[in-house]
């Protein structure tokens, strides 16, 4: 047992060890011991996974990959939004475009507000299985924009990207909401790849 | 603590707990103790959350929801795939076809084909946040094709749509590969729905 050296309880050991385990992290078997696992039995979308990920320097694969994944779900998601979406879902994605607004992503609160808009859409798609992402999505999208913003000026406003997604899915416009998303997304990449190395 | 009445002990409570707090199912603080999070922040694409959902019978929603991410995840995947498979990838999808052709979808180890199928499908992607998904994706694929077949009779043959994309990928055809995935799934949707009352 390592809690000695590690100056922690054994308890407190036993709790960390398991929430590995069930994200995916390290496998614990009886006689030989716990033993991390290979990346792709990570749970990458867990947002402590990734926040673990991004504590160093994250590599440009796994940002390349996330960029990739949010391509894929985040214009599907706006399409189902512009059809599903309620009132409530409205107001939360416009409450956090204001903070965008007022705050920039240059500020926490400013990110905060940039999580809140894209998770309230993927909630207006009422689909559990991408709401359950949303959090991982959520993530992603503060994850890459702080790497993004690591010593350089943000090459464009991000914000009327988001105010053409907001729009066309409080018109109920679907292929608007699917095309102005794709374009939120696909900008967004460009901003990391013509940005000057740090 | 319960775990009296639960005949456990109590480091095997601990864990049993750390897991679902690790999973999104339960949170725990100091003086208010263990209570069950809403459904919408449950990791519901962990394997084991997916698959403590369907032991019991699920409810459409649920079923609908998987169908819908498959919907959009699996398409594109196929045409990341059709760019990107190795030879492994390839063998590794074409073994899985043997199986689900020597042991058919009503038995396990056809099923465990078919997982397989869709899972080196993913992994051929190239992309860690959507290998990530793999277990997840798998998962859905077998619970909804265990519900799927609760006492009738498959509609039709799923294999030649199978084939179908696996040649679209090992051809490097983007687009059919895009499109064969999209009829597998929208398929495998309408067979549920045509599917009598069981």
């Amino acid at each position: 047992m390592a809690t000695e050296s590690l100056g922690v309880s054994r308890a407190a050991y036993r709790e960390a060890v398991q929430t590995l385990i069930a994200k995916g992290l390290v496998e614990s078997r009886p006689k030989a011991g716990t033993r991390v696992l290979p990346r792709d039995r990570w749970n990458l979308l867990d947002p402590d996974v990734l926040a673990w990920a991004f504590a160093r320097e994250p590599d440009q694969r796994l940002i390349d990959s996330l960029f990739e994944l949010r391509g894929i779900i985040e214009p599907a998601s706006a399409a189902l939004a512009a059809e599903r979406r309620s009132r409530e879902d409205l107001q939360q994605m416009k409450s956090g475009l204001a903070l965008m607004r007022r705050h920039t992503l240059a500020t926490e609160e400013g990110r905060q507000g940039d999580r809140q808009f894209h998770s309230a859409l993927l909630h207006a798609t009422r689909n559990d299985a991408l709401i359950a992402l949303s959090a991982g999505i959520a993530a992603a999208v503060a994850w890459t924009t702080v790497y993004k913003q690591r010593g350089r000026e943000l090459p464009r406003d991000p914000l009327p990207f988001h105010v053409d997604v907001y729009d066309a899915i409080a018109e109920g416009d679907v292929e608007r909401a699917r095309e102005a998303m794709r374009v939120l997304v696909t900008g967004a990449l460009e901003d990391i790849e013509r940005a000057p190395e740090a």
